[in-house]
């Protein structure tokens, strides 16, 4: 079937934005340009779309490309097309977003980038393009989404103390949460289970660890449950 | 600033997903392709984006010129772009939906559109391209989107009875409500302001008249209120 396009066409891009967190901050991994426009500032990864490709291979080439991250979860954000955000022309981009832990992500810039790090979220350089709006949007969505998800399942490892759950929703939401509020509601989720450890290299009133109810947890997900906290 | 784009470039479309209520169904407004491919089914209204229109702007031209609907608020759904989701070669549709009334508004087929009609959702006729999976997407998104945002604010009249606003609820969910639960749940929000009037017409038991608190609806969207029913 032949296929006649009357139009000139906008180019299409992907950009990632990666949340990292550590063990106090909200992190977001940028790379600094290597090429026009925009040479020498900071950007999100990211690239444009080849034809034979889908957008989520896009992403995850470019992002591997120029940061040297790879295996991790992305999600679809939104895609930002107004007519006048890049200098170079029309350039419609689909941006992607991820939560992964920092501990597990070796940076190594190369190609487009020359250079790639993680700033702190509070902290970030100007940004190209219209790559703050893209980093705004991603933080409200990641915000939003502990509705639908709890936060943890794919970052903390195997077990945990609530302590350092509570730790990773407060960096995450970034906001501090009340201690027993936040007891009563995640474990009202009937989502963790308490093991009979308690963590390693604390002699003195270690705390217990728990591990997510892995079933009841994909459970609830299907249904919809609301994991607000 | 000069600008070269070295590979061959996907085209890019927008779709719309129109959900249309009447008094007892939920339906979608589709089109009979008038061109090819597909000539002949039925599909999503939707077409190519120009040079140097925004993407929101495209959608509503598009439903616009081909089904002659028109005023509507647009939000975006998803980009659909697996590589060879169309037979024309790499084409990536940034899909976007909407929740009308039926009686809002008239339809008239035009420009690529053979026909325009409304379909029931569980009566669809096969669509073209991957139109189908783009409806199930935007039938999942409606329903969640009733955690964020009351339904009825922009669709219900001035005035109107908690029977017609459960009706409403039960068309757009797709299931049945408790009408007892749906009560206590509806004006437990406090969303709502009684009013000293009754529905006309109706001269025995006639059922009290309501309207929205416009002040509390705005702020408790504002504050990401949990409205699930």
């Amino acid at each position: 079937m032949s296929f006649t396009y009357e139009f000139e066409r906008p180019s299409l891009t992907v950009d990632c934005v990666v949340f990292g967190v550590d063990e106090s901050t909200l992190k977001i991994l940028l790379i600094e340009r290597g090429i026009e426009p925009f040479a020498g500032q900071w950007a999100l990864p990211g690239g444009f779309v080849r034809m034979h490709e889908d957008l989520e291979s896009a992403a995850l080439r470019e992002l591997s490309e120029e940061t040297g991250v790879t295996k991790l979860y992305l999600e679809q954000l939104y895609t930002f097309g107004a007519a006048e955000r890049d200098p170079r022309g029309r350039v419609v981009t689909i941006a992607y977003y991820a939560l992964v832990r920092l501990a597990d992500h070796r940076v190594r810039a190369a190609t487009d980038a020359r250079d790639a790090a993680w700033y702190a979220i509070d902290d970030l350089p100007p940004l190209a393009f219209d790559h703050r709006k893209i980093v705004d949007v991603a933080r409200e969505r990641l915000r939003g989404k502990v509705r639908y998800k709890p936060i943890g399942f794919e970052l903390l490892p195997h077990k945990f103390t609530l302590t350092e759950l509570q730790k990773l929703y407060e960096i995450v939401l970034e906001r501090a949460l009340d201690k027993r509020n936040f007891r009563k509601k995640i474990l009202g989720m009937e989502l963790l289970v308490a093991l009979d450890e308690v963590e390693a290299g604390v002699s003195h009133r270690a705390a217990r660890l728990y591990k997510f109810d892995t079933r009841r947890y994909k459970r609830l997900v299907r249904q919809g449950f609301n994991f607000e906290i």
